[in-house]
C-alpha cells in the first residue's frame, strides 16, 4: 500500500475536484514507455496468436477460440470454456476471505494491477486492436491507459465512500449523572457477494474497468464474461489480476475468466445464479432490458443502446463545428456508445460567421467535412479502424433504404490490412416526422441530418427522443446563451450530459476519467454513470458492531 | 440558508465523525423546550381530536378519519381522501422547479422544516403516543428529536453526497504544442422523480424522515402515504414542510400527503406510477416483497420483518445483562423492528459472575427481570406503552401454543388509559430444532429462550436465520475476546450489526442517528440502511454540462 498511496490520494482527490488529471499517460510514445514496449508488446500479442492462452481456473469444459480480427485474421487463441458451477463455486469460496482482506489492502491490489496493465499497453493495444477493429492508436489509448485511469477513478471512488462511511469511532453520551455512556464502534463495508462483469466487443476494457475494479475494492469476488469477439482484452486483465493476488498470498479466484462458445449462454446463465449480486453489462438493449428484469437478487448496471443528439442552432466558428461533427462521426466508424447519431437543424438554416447556411447546405458542408477526413489514406486508417460484426455491414450496406443519402458510405482499402471490413459514415437527410426511423439506435457509422421546424422543435425533440430512447452524449450548437440555457434545461429533463459548442480538440464521444461522467442513469441508455456514487454505492453493505467502551 | 449553515456544517461532520451528535435535544423538559411548551402541545394535540386537519391539496375525494389509539379513544381526526391521479400530477408540476432549486436551497428548506417540527415535539409526542401506543417519553423522543436528528442526518449524508460529485469545475489538460485545452463543466444532481413514502403504524415518524429529507434534499418531490393507524404525526409533517415551502416561494405540492381509507390500496397504486421514482417502505414482509418486484420503475428501499437475535455466551456481569435484556424485551411491549426475538443459550449454561446459570436458569431469571421490570404500575407505563393492533394482541394471547411458557403475559389496567390494551412480554422456551417456530418473525411482546447444544450452534443458527429471514439488531454476550470476534465473524457473514456486551444505557433496540446505522441492506430485513450511500445516492443522478472556456 506505501508503495501505491501517492497514486490513490492523488486519484481521491482527483474524483473531488474533478479537473483534468491522469495516471497513466495516454501517447504511446517511446519517451514515456521506453524504447523496447513497442516491439516487445508486439512481439508478445503476436505469440499469443494460434496458442493457448496460459490460465488456471475452476473447471474442465475444454477451450473456446472464438476471435476473428475486424482487420482479417482469426486470432486462433484458446481459453478455458466457462463451467459455470465451477466458477461461482470458486469465486464464492474466495469471497470469504477477500471481504476480510482490508480495504487498504483491497485497493493496493487494485492499484498494483493497474499498474501492471499500464505497463503491458502496447500488448494490450495490439489485444484490442485485433478484436475490436479501433485504430492502434485508439486501442492503445481507450483500452489502455484511458482504460486504466477509469479502472483507478473507480478505485478512488470506492476507496472514499469507504473511508467516509466505514470505519471506527468513539460515541461518548454526556450523562445527566456526570460521566459519560462510551461505545466503540466499529463499522464494515462488506462486499455484497460475487460479481458478473459482461464485457462488450467495442470497449472490452473501458467499459469494464470501472466495474471490475469498483467490485475488487469494496470486497467482491468478480466473474469477468467477455464478449465472444473480444476476448484476449479481457484475459490479459484477469491473468494480470490473477498473479497480483497470487504474490499477495490471496486467493487467484478473487478474478475469473468466463470465456465461453456463443451458444453457451453462460451471461444469462450466471447472471441469475444466487450468489452473483452485482451485474454490470454494456451491450444489447434487449438484454440488458432482460438483466434488469430477471437478475431481481443483484444490483445490476447496464449500458445499452440510445440515440445521441446534436442540436445545431448558430455557430461562429462554422468550419471549426464542421470539422468537430465530421472527426465525432467518423471516430471508429461512429461505432462509440458515445457517436452522434441524430443532428437536428432548423428549417431556416442556422447563422454563422459565413452567413445563413440553410439545412440542404449545412448537410452537404457536413457530408464534404466528414468526406475530406477520411479521404486521405493514412488519416483514414486512424480515425476510422474497421468495422466489427456483420450487423454493422449490413445496416451501413442498406443505408439508403432510410431516406435520401447526403453521404453514402464507400469502403476504401485499409493501407496495412487488406482484408480489413473498413466503412466511411454515412449521412442521410430526414424530415422530422421520420421519428419512426431516427427514434431508434443505428449503431454503426450512420447519422441523419434532420430538419426541424426551428430550434425550439429540436430541442423538444431531443427532450422527447432521448427520455423515449435513451442517449450517452447529447451536443448543442448556439451563439445564443438564450438557446444554449434552453438546452441546458431540456438535456437536464431528459437526463442526459450536454456539450456545448465543440470547437477544439475535445469530441462529444469522448469523457475524460476524473471528470466527466460518463452516462447519467436518468434515461434508458444507461442504469448509472461511470463512476458516480450509485454505481459504487450499490456494491457495500455498511455492517456493524459496538460494545462499551 | 445562513441562519442553517452552522447546523448543516455540524451534521455534515457529524455524519463522518460518527461519534455522538444531536441537533434537538431529546428531553422533554421545560428547561429545554420552554415553561408552555408541554401544555400548548397538549392543547394542540387535543383541539385535533375529532376535527378536521386544516391541509389544501390536490384532488376532491371526500374525507377519511381512520385512527384509534391504542389507549382507547377514538381520534376522529379527518384528513382529505388520497386522490392518486390529483396527487401524481401536483407532484409531478411540482418536481420542475423544486429540481431547479439549488441544493443549498433545498437543504434550507429541509433544517427549516425541521427546526419547526422540533418546536411541535409537544404536539407530536401525543399525536405519536396515541396512533403508535408508545408511552408519552417514547413517543416524545422517538417521534420528535430522535426522528427529526434521523432526517438531519439524511439531509446531511444528501448535502455532503452531492456537494462531493456535483458542482463545478476546470478542466485544463497541457498541450504538447503549449497552450492548455480549457473546460469548464457543471454538474447537476438531478432528483429522480416523485417520491413515494409509505409510512408504519409504529414509528410513523421516525422511519418516514431518512427518505423524505433525503428525497428532498436530492430534488425529489415526496407524496407520504401514512398507516391509516397513524395519519395524525405524517399529516403534522407534511402540513409542516408545505407551510416553509409556501413561505420560501416555493411550491408546496413538493410534499403531499395520502391518508386513505384501508380500502383504497393507494400505496399500491401510486408505487406503479410511472411518474413515481423512488418508493421507501416500512411493513409486513409480504407488501415490501411485493413494491421490491413490482415498483420496477423505481428505487425502492424497505424495512421488512426479521428474527432479532441474541447469543449469551458467558458474562461478567449476570444482573446487569438481565436488567438490560428485560428492558429490551419490554420496551413499547417488543414492538420495535429492532426488539429482539431469539435468545440462544448453550445447553450446558453460561459462565457468570454469579457461577455456571443452566438454560432453564437463565430463562427463570430473565422472566424474574421482566416481571420485575414491569411490576411496577409507575415504570409499566413509561416502558410498555400500549399494544398496537389486533394482530399483536391475538398473537400474544396465543403464545401458549408455541412452546414451554416461562414468562405468561399479563393484561394490567394501565394507570392513566383504562381503554389501553397492555400487555406484559411473554417469555417461551424452545429447543433448537423448532426452527419452525423461531425461525420467523412473531412481531409484539414475545420472545424465545432457545438451547443451543453449544455457542458454536448458536452461533451458526444466527448466520443461518438471519441470512435466511432477515433482522435489523443481533447481540451476543461473552467474556471470550474469541467468541466475540466469531460472533462478529458470523455477523458479518449473515449481514447484521452487532451489540456485544450491554449491559448499561445503551440497548440492543435502540440506533443513535449521526453514528449508528439501522439495518444493513445484507439480509432480507432490509434493503438499506438509514442511512448509508446506498439509500441516498439512489435518489438522484448526475447530470453533466461542459463548454470551451
Amino acid at each position: 500500500m506505501e508503495r501505491h498511496r501517492p497514486t490513490l490520494d492523488a486519484a481521491v482527490e482527483a474524483v473531488r475536484v474533478r479537473g483534468h488529471h491522469t495516471a497513466y499517460p495516454e501517447s504511446p510514445s517511446r519517451s514515456v514507455y521506453g524504447e523496447d514496449a513497442a516491439p516487445v508488446g508486439q512481439a508478445a500479442f503476436e505469440a499469443r496468436l494460434g496458442a493457448d492462452f496460459p490460465l488456471d481456473g475452476p473447471g474442465d469444459r475444454g477451450r473456446v477460440a472464438t476471435e476473428r480480427s475486424p482487420y482479417g485474421p482469426v486470432l486462433g487463441v484458446t481459453y478455458p470454456r466457462a463451467d459455470a458451477d465451477a466458477l461461482v463455486a470458486a469465486s464464492t469460496r474466495a469471497l470469504a476471505s477477500w471481504r476480510r482482506t482490508s480495504p487498504d489492502d483491497r485497493a493496493a491490489v487494485a492499484v498494483e494491477i493497474l499498474d501492471r496493465l499500464n505497463r503491458r499497453s502496447f500488448e494490450m493495444a495490439h489485444a484490442v486492436q485485433h478484436t475490436t477493429g479501433q485504430s492502434f492508436v485508439m486501442a492503445f489509448q481507450a483500452g489502455g491507459p484511458h482504460a486504466q485511469d477509469r479502472g483507478l477513478e473507480a478505485v478512488a471512488c470506492a476507496y472514499d465512500m469507504i473511508g467516509r462511511y466505514a470505519g471506527e469511532s468513539r460515541w461518548e453520551k454526556p450523562q445527566r449523572r456526570g460521566g459519560g455512556l462510551v461505545m466503540a464502534k466499529r463499522y464494515t463495508a462488506r462486499g455484497r457477494g460475487v460479481g458478473l462483469v459482461i464485457g462488450c466487443n467495442t470497449f472490452p476494457t473501458w467499459n469494464s474497468y470501472p466495474a471490475l475494479f469498483a467490485n475488487l475494492v469494496t470486497g467482491n469476488t468478480t466473474i469477468v464474461k467477455p464478449h465472444p469477439g473480444a476476448v484476449l482484452p479481457l484475459a490479459l486483465t484477469v491473468a494480470v489480476a490473477r498473479d497480483v493476488l497470487t504474490e499477495a498470498g490471496l486467493d487467484p479466484d478473487v478474478v475469473l475468466l468466463a470465456a465461453e462458445d456463443p451458444d453457451d449462454r453462460v451471461a444469462a446463465d450466471l447472471a441469475l445464479r444466487p450468489e452473483v449480486r452485482i451485474v454490470d453489462f454494456t451491450g444489447s438493449t434487449a438484454f440488458g432490458d432482460w438483466l434488469e428484469a430477471n437478475a431481481r437478487q443483484a444490483f445490476v448496471s447496464t449500458e445499452k443502446a440510445g440515440v445521441n443528439t446534436v442540436v445545431v442552432d448558430s455557430t461562429a466558428a462554422y468550419r471549426p463545428m464542421l470539422a468537430n461533427l465530421a472527426h465525432s462521426l467518423s471516430l471508429y466508424s461512429g461505432q462509440m456508445c458515445t457517436s452522434p447519431q441524430n443532428l437536428f437543424v432548423p428549417s431556416g438554416g442556422i447563422e454563422t460567421d459565413e452567413g445563413r447556411k440553410g439545412p440542404d447546405e449545412f448537410a452537404a458542408d457536413l457530408g464534404a467535412a466528414v468526406a475530406d477526413l477520411v479521404g486521405d489514406p493514412a488519416r483514414l486508417a486512424g480515425v476510422l479502424g474497421a468495422v466489427v460484426g456483420d450487423g454493422v455491414l449490413a445496416r451501413v450496406d442498406a443505408v439508403a433504404e432510410l431516406g435520401e443519402t447526403v453521404l453514402a458510405p464507400t469502403a476504401p482499402a485499409h493501407p496495412e490490412f487488406p482484408d480489413a471490413a473498413v466503412r466511411t459514415p454515412a449521412i442521410v437527410r430526414l424530415t422530422a416526422d421520420r421519428r419512426d426511423v431516427y427514434g431508434r439506435e443505428h449503431f454503426g457509422p450512420i447519422s441523419f441530418v434532420i430538419t426541424a421546424r426551428d430550434t425550439d422543435e429540436s430541442l423538444r425533440l431531443l427532450r422527447e427522443t432521448i427520455t423515449e430512447s435513451g442517449a450517452i452524449t447529447a451536443s448543442v450548437y448556439s451563439t445564443s446563451e438564450d438557446v444554449l440555457a434552453r438546452a441546458e434545461d431540456a438535456a437536464l429533463d431528459a437526463g442526459v450530459n450536454l456539450s456545448e459548442n465543440l470547437t477544439r480538440g475535445v469530441f462529444v464521444n469522448q469523457s475524460a476519467a476524473f471528470s466527466d461522467y460518463h452516462g447519467t442513469g436518468a434515461n434508458p441508455a444507461a442504469t448509472a454513470s461511470l463512476t458516480d456514487p450509485r454505481f459504487v454505492a450499490g456494491r457495500f453493505d455498511l455492517v456493524q458492531s459496538r460494545r462499551h467502551a
